[in-house]
């Protein structure tokens, strides 16, 4: 098995101001193809500092993908380190230049000379093409290292990991395989899981490492086994997740890159039954996560985002009385809400959330962070309280997993229709 | 100045199932308090390896910022590795051993052996209080490097690091200034901008960086200046922000951490006025982006996610006929759904946002990424037809931005109340 590094390069990554979503989304694709990640480096967009990085780096592994200061720009000095390193000059290579012309003529815009600078590549790489934009990627050997270099813009970067990276790593063979599987959970804590299942963890085979990865309302238990025999290492975690499965059967709610608005919705799609939601303090954010899975369309009807009392009561038909008798965060509102948002938008299921999401707006009785959840289906209501912290962000995102997973307990609590 | 890395610890960042959100957080945090990044290393839960990055850090930087592999589970162990690395044993802290105890009477749970154990720490650290968890901080020095180790979880080492860390930095002294600007523009490509600018961004003095940082819809142009006289810097950054204002005043709506949502927020509060949004495509994505900023309340009414006909019909009052004769992706139905919204959610200003999010979904004549945004304010409604790509995320994102922006033209362009 290749050990491989991630050199991200960009000024950018280290003031704060970008987040490095592209090194771990190079490291997820990797690690499917088997190679294991052992690195990840951020430097910037110096030369002497990428010139340490690539010797840094060199020294322990056998696969090197680097990332930014490819672009068209002055800042922009990857291309010169790597000449550096491999002591080489830069060349035009006419196929880039084509695909250059290409992408703007296709635009009806003019080639500019600084896009023409772009299809200069050092003269020992071999060019990636890149569909998507103007910067080619760069494929380079030395000794048993391989290095290459993608532009930084993320979703050039990922058509060409996946279109020409991969597909060319995985011909250089591999020898060991990486088998890990995740289970998700929802409604324990970190600590409380780990007393809970302490007996399973101790008594697991060598081969099988366990790692617990908590955010806001999830903790996702990752098991990962290494060996040269896949199968048997699949068999070996399956095996385990079953015994966990047996233990905690009632938080665990999927496995992997499953999501919970993606659980619930395939159990709604299959039932053929439709979904709404009326949000008070996750303000669309639960619509928002429904709505980002392609085809959603097909078993979610809208959303009511009812920040405004009287939006409360104009499009979900909550009862005035009903605010002032319990307070606008309070079960009885948000099964109204619920109700009232099944009728409004002429769905099955319907979830409806009330709350202060802080950190303002809290009282003595009612402080930032309490929430109120109900899930209206076909014959009956049912809504809980929760008491969470007073970060806004945090808040929200809890609310929001805490609604799906009660939306999750409702649809299967509930007969199907005509059994 | 001091020369500053940061050590990320976690199999779950190599694997790419956790992005490392962290390391950015605390890189702008250090930023702004006048320290710079140098390095940012992320490598797995083994001692080996955090042994590796542990030298090759303290090789050039004098401060190393350390997070991850504190927690209480038997896949943490960065105590463990700096014991080695500082040749020393774990004690037991009598305040942490407290400060525990006190987490957990607060919450009527007792404290567990594995709780008890973080109250561990190396001899030769001094522990920092852990407020919000269970795992101290640590602080050790050795020769002139200061190595601060701070617990993953994000919001236990966050008001760490404001309330302890950042501070006692400060008091260590600084001999160098580094000052940020960022311009924030949308509705124009990078190549593009960077031709439009290219004669002022050659002119720029010698201590001004720029750095161009993309991103669906928007493109931040960021100056950054070192040097020891605080206010020069400032000024001479000032007064190149000034002219780049006067050069592309159309393109740039923001500056540093503005965001698009909080730039109108502002205007319509100033204002009195009040906000609503009528999403398709948008799924609700617009309004999670409001609703996230503290006290939106004072100007957001709410939002209606019009997903299925009937739902634009019945709740936005969208005539049939329209959608028959125009197709729901048009600008005629997205200023039908904002006039709508206006009413339904009784406010001044609604953006109504329809289109094809991809990536399925279009047709020849309306693509995947398709998209009609209209603003609705107190006296006329204007749309605006857009094409995208055929990539989900980005186009909710660049409709996002484009709506909000479009709505900031709108409510710049319409006289204030009574003037």
């Amino acid at each position: 098995m290749m050990d491989t590094a991630i050199i991200s390069i960009g000024n950018e990554l280290l003031t704060g101001q970008t987040v490095n979503t592209n090194a771990t989304w190079i490291a997820s694709r990797l690690n499917l193809a088997g190679f294991s990640v052992k690195e990840i480096l951020v430097v910037g967009d110096e030369e002497s500092e990428i010139l340490r990085a690539i010797s840094s780096t060199a020294e322990h592994a056998s696969l090197v993908l680097i990332t930014g200061g490819l672009g068209p720009t002055r800042d922009d000095i990857t291309k010169h380190a790597l000449c550096k390193y491999f002591n080489c000059s830069l060349q035009q290579d006419p196929d880039v230049l084509k695909d250059i012309r290409g992408f703007f003529l296709r635009r009806g815009l003019d080639i500019t000379e600084l896009n023409r600078l772009q299809a200069m590549v050092p003269e020992k790489a071999t060019a990636l093409r890149n569909p998507n934009g103007t910067a080619p990627g760069l494929w380079l050997r030395q000794n048993n290292t391989i290095f290459i270099a993608m532009p930084g813009v993320p979703f050039e970067m990922k058509e060409m990991m996946d279109q020409q990276v991969i597909p060319a790593l995985e011909k250089q063979g591999r020898k060991q395989f990486i088998i890990h599987k995740t289970v998700l959970t929802q409604g324990i804590g970190e600590s409380a899981l780990a007393e809970l299942i302490a007996v399973w963890e101790s008594s697991l085979p060598e081969t099988i490492q366990l790692a617990y990865l908590p955010s806001p309302g999830i903790v996702r238990l990752r098991l990962t086994a290494k060996g040269d025999k896949q199968q048997l290492l699949k068999s070996l975690i399956n095996r385990e997740v079953e015994k966990l499965r047996s233990i905690i059967p009632e938080f665990i709610w999927g496995y992997d890159d499953d999501t919970l608005e993606g659980v619930t919705g395939k159990i709604l799609k299959q039932r053929g039954l439709r979904l709404g939601t009326a949000e008070s303090c996750t303000g669309g954010y639960i619509a928002h996560r429904i709505t980002s899975i392609p085809g959603s369309s097909e078993w979610f009807n809208g959303c009511v985002v009812a920040y405004a009392n009287r939006a409360k009561e104009k499009l979900l038909n909550v009862s005035p009385e009903l605010i002032r008798n319990h307070g606008a965060v309070s079960r009885e509102v948000a099964e109204a809400m619920a109700t009232g948002a099944q009728k409004a938008l002429n769905c099955d299921y319907a979830i409806g959330v009330t709350g202060i999401a802080g950190p303002g707006g809290g009282s003595m009785e009612k402080p930032a962070g309490t929430v109120c959840i109900a899930v209206a289906g076909p014959s009956s209501v049912i809504s809980r309280k929760y008491q969470f912290g007073d970060n806004r962000e945090r808040n929200i995102i809890r609310s929001g997993n805490a609604a799906l997973a009660l939306l999750k307990e409702k649809t299967e609590s509930d007969p199907e229709k005509g059994k």
